[in-house]
């Protein structure tokens, strides 16, 4: 396919949970190594196709991890919140991906800096998404414990699908993406990486600083909000399935080709998509699409990303 | 003073660990914050001042944190490499001081805006300091917990005067900094945070892929290092005193207002430097200026750091 000014087809590419860690192996760096050198691989083909990508990931088991060993070790130093663990988290998984890419790229001779940047998604503090919180976060605790965090730090507390208790913080939507501009000058020579784990998620003063909150900002949605930014012309979602499916886990599934935001929102609305899962990347899909005339979406696997480009594959979301 | 091709001095930072933390208080994240804005206050004006500035920062209290959290939880998740944890101190100190120096510049009327790049720096395999770790880093141990890390990981354990048992890593000299096309792309418009903690220290494989080591690089060298690759006008090293001193703690201090290279080595030899406190400074100052004609460095306080270079106070380091 063909892209934008220079020819190049700009991508902003939103890597699943899949794409960094296999749930069955244990969570240490050098299994989450392995996984982030296979991802690479498969990313760097599509730089090596001519493609031009920044890459947005998500972070949810590992900042668990970071909030888990820090509230663990709170007698001997004290917990972190949870917007620096999000900044840590993006430290980490950036710093793996950097190292993956760079070996899969270079074993394709190709000799394209990669970086992370650090990145900070501005909320709107009246997001009616504060006013109930739905993200559960970090470790499990029993009824007595929750209700002591809840007292002492005012955490919102949920019963989580009878293993116990977690705290749960707001999802707001992404509003403006505070490294924007830095973004934009590394894009067309560098595959940077960003807004890692959906961004750290912060609120502007009235003196336009910023403030870190505690929430998750959907990584769908920032790799959307990342895309618009950028003025990309293709967002492209990788998960665990080739394609959306309608009716999916009936009898009656099947896989959808192609869509446009309106028929994405009708199977919405029908129940097709499980809320969480499916329904952030076609909503995330959906809205890159109507940005701007020309834009196109594609929610696809990771293993067959360069297939679903050529369009051999993949949900591929435009306009009508 | 003036500077290079469009008139403004290029500064590289390097902040000392009291820009980061206060020892009086304890090590939340909300005291951070604190210490982290007044430090940036301070920064700010220097950008204020027209100076162009990229900063550097060390991390040993935060990732020696990170990293006692990280091992007493091991029992739940498994415990991150030093590397690891060193990519994670970049994001979550990077982070702070994105923030806090957003709102500084703000107060001065400045619209700049602050990156964080995870940087990687290059060491060699056969620097000699892989043969002598010297750097204390993580949790104190009893002579039972270090023989036992010894055993069975094949850690570097030693006493640390009468406190207990520490790991050593070796602290390698920085060789190239992976990142540079990145920074020198955003010097002009942007002031970047870079070679956190000095870096997450890799060495280069045959296949041209990167690994990281266990090791710690002195973040006034990886500024010495990142100044070079920059070409940077000015090296400016901030620490506690306003400028270095002769016969420190005697009678006889006297401190010294400028030097060459050749002299500053003399006065090391004479041991007016501790090491691991002065001394990398005064090398990292003197490894500037020598690497070519014009560059400059000084040594003083963050309080007196615009002062130092309008040229009242510091310790100021050139050719002869």
């Amino acid at each position: 396919m063909r892209g934008g000014e220079n020819g190049a087809v700009k991508l902003v590419v939103a890597l699943g949970g899949n794409a960094l860690e296999d749930k069955a192996l244990p969570p240490t760096a050098q299994s989450q190594r392995l996984v982030v050198g296979r991802t690479a691989e498969r990313l760097a083909r599509l730089s090596a196709a001519g493609y031009e990508l920044a890459i947005v990931h998500g972070n949810g088991p590992q900042v668990g991890r970071i909030l888990l060993a820090s509230e663990t070790a709170a007698a001997v130093t004290p917990p972190m919140p949870f917007d620096v663990c999000g900044a840590m988290s993006q430290g980490y998984i950036g710093y793996h991906i950097q190292q993956g890419l760079r070996r899969a790229l270079h074993a394709l001779g190709r000799d394209i800096p990669v970086v992370t940047v650090v990145t900070q998604v501005a909320v709107d503090r009246d997001d009616p998404a504060f006013r109930r919180p739905t993200k559960p976060i970090g470790p499990f605790y029993s009824k007595e414990e929750a209700d002591a965090l809840s007292a002492e730090k005012g955490y919102v507390m949920r019963e989580d699908a009878g293993r116990g208790w977690r705290r749960v913080v707001p999802s707001p939507r992404p509003r403006r993406i505070v490294e924007i501009g830095t973004l934009r000058t590394l894009w067309s020579t560098t595959i940077t990486v960003a807004c890692g784990g959906g961004g750290v998620p912060v609120v502007e003063e009235e003196d336009g600083s910023l403030t870190g909150v505690d929430a998750v900002i959907d990584k769908d949605l920032a790799a959307m909000e990342l895309a618009v930014e950028m003025h990309a012309d293709v967002l492209m979602i990788l998960t665990e399935v080739e394609a959306v499916s309608l009716h999916f886990g009936t009898p009656e599934q099947r896989p959808l080709a192609r869509a446009t935001p309106a028929e994405l929102e009708e199977y919405a609305r029908q129940g097709h998509f499980p809320p969480g899962s499916m329904l952030p990347k076609v909503q995330a899909a959906a809205d890159f699409v109507r940005s701007a005339p020309g834009r196109r979406a594609v929610i696809t696997s990771l293993d067959r990303c360069l297939d679903a480009l050529e369009g051999r594959c993949g949900t591929w979301v435009s306009a009508p």
